[in-house]
């Protein structure tokens, strides 16, 4: 398979950094082409703003949605946009790499989702009827690829737990694995999370490699998360609410999208 | 009161600016005092970064909790970081005025909360024993200050209703609410959220401006998410999970950090 990883912490001697190189070591092993899109050292730039549509005339208003479109369309965006997206579109397999920083991705790798992810390739795909509604959510542009976080967490396991006080991991994630991923079309398999990485010591490191190199072989045959994909039946149209009937019962919250029948 | 308003949006000229200026005409009407961090207009920086802690030998690893908290300790936080934490001790109410890109905040305005939510500041911060585990969600630096979100989505209301495809507004902002807010010590107000934004006229923008201002109206008074404190004995310590006998029957997800008994 061909593999992008991107990895979005500012210091290679990390403990992410040596993640990063264990996972692209083993992939290699494995026959699979990697590409690295190394955010702090590729210099990235976060913010959408103008200097993102370079077609926008100086008095005109900034309309984010509407400028990507139209930058994509014409074939616009800027250089850094555009390469991503050849590398998004010549991936197998995306993995983002981050530390979770507030229960959420770094900056810059928001920066490279909200820039990257542009109108008419990530989202504003497909046609609205009554049968669906755009190509999303299970369908879209990156359909039939898979994709994967790589996260560490400074905070416990336990906290993190399904009562843990900080949200469960999933849910916490479940923006980014289903509102990020699963919506132009991938395939998420479940995340890789190490804990605690503020008390971590060399001893700790090997079992956690071990455990990551393993993921890395499984890449191309983990289960991924079985969200409802959204034009299949499950979602009336257009509210695009999950249908009376369906959800275990007593289920609430993100728990809802996910079909457990599915699931082996 | 002394209200901070964070602005994150790349466009004066936007939905966003224009409520932006209802709610601070709103505010100054009622007596407040505002200020206004406008993170594009600031030309804010979004990346943690070693520029950051100008104090770290350029031969150091960087390592952000630990760069974090000695620069918080030994006053050596960058001036742009300073600026904005003597703000958020002056300030009596903290809104964060966003659009909803990609089910979360914009880059710039997660770079804003990864830099100034300083170690020792927002996190790091009180006694660990088995009676508490820190000063967080509930406690801390930020303990009796108010806060709340502005936010706007292009989605349809449905789809972020508590069956939508998006999943459910509420879970949806809990990384933020829960997460970046409670932690420090804010009580959270219900947030104020606009839908189907990329569709808005004219005619829509009047009853929107309103219902703004009677929240601004009531920014005092509107009784806060009913979140439960860390250290009140709702969580064991230290695992931090919500004991068993507590959440509703059949609650889940992030549902179960709520206090439904303490909502009037």
């Amino acid at each position: 398979m061909k593999v992008l990883l991107v990895f979005a912490h500012p210091e290679p001697r990390s403990l992410n950094g040596a993640l990063r190189d264990v996972a692209v070591k083993e992939l290699e092993a494995q026959g699979h082409e990697v590409l690295i899109s190394d955010l702090y050292a590729d210099g990235w730039k976060s913010e959408v703003d103008r200097a993102d549509f370079p077609g926008l005339s100086p008095d005109a208003r900034l309309v984010p949605v509407a400028a990507s479109k139209k930058a994509f369309e014409t074939n616009a965006l800027t250089e850094d946009v555009k390469t991503e997206i050849e590398k998004l579109l010549w991936a197998d397999a995306l993995i983002l790499q981050f530390p979770l920083w507030w229960f959420a991705m770094p900056a810059i790798l928001k920066g490279w989702v909200d820039r990257v992810f542009a109108y008419g390739f990530a989202y504003g795909v497909g046609e609205h009827s009554d049968k669906r509604w755009g190509d999303r959510y299970g369908e879209g542009t990156l359909v039939g690829k898979r994709a994967m976080l790589i996260v560490t967490a400074g905070g416990w396991e336990d906290h993190y737990s399904p009562r843990g006080v900080n949200g469960a991991i999933d849910d916490l994630l479940f923006p980014i694995n289903h509102g990020i991923l699963y919506y132009p079309g991938y395939d998420v398999l479940p995340p890789f999370v190490v804990y605690s990485v503020d008390r971590f010591n060399e001893a700790g490191f090997e079992p956690v490699a071990e455990r990551l190199r393993e993921r890395m072989r499984t890449l191309a045959t983990t289960a991924p998360i079985p969200y409802r994909r959204q034009n299949d039946g499950d979602y009336l149209i257009p509210s695009m609410r999950l249908r009376a009937e369906l959800g275990d019962p007593g289920a609430a919250g993100f728990e809802l999208h996910l079909n457990r029948g599915a699931a082996d």
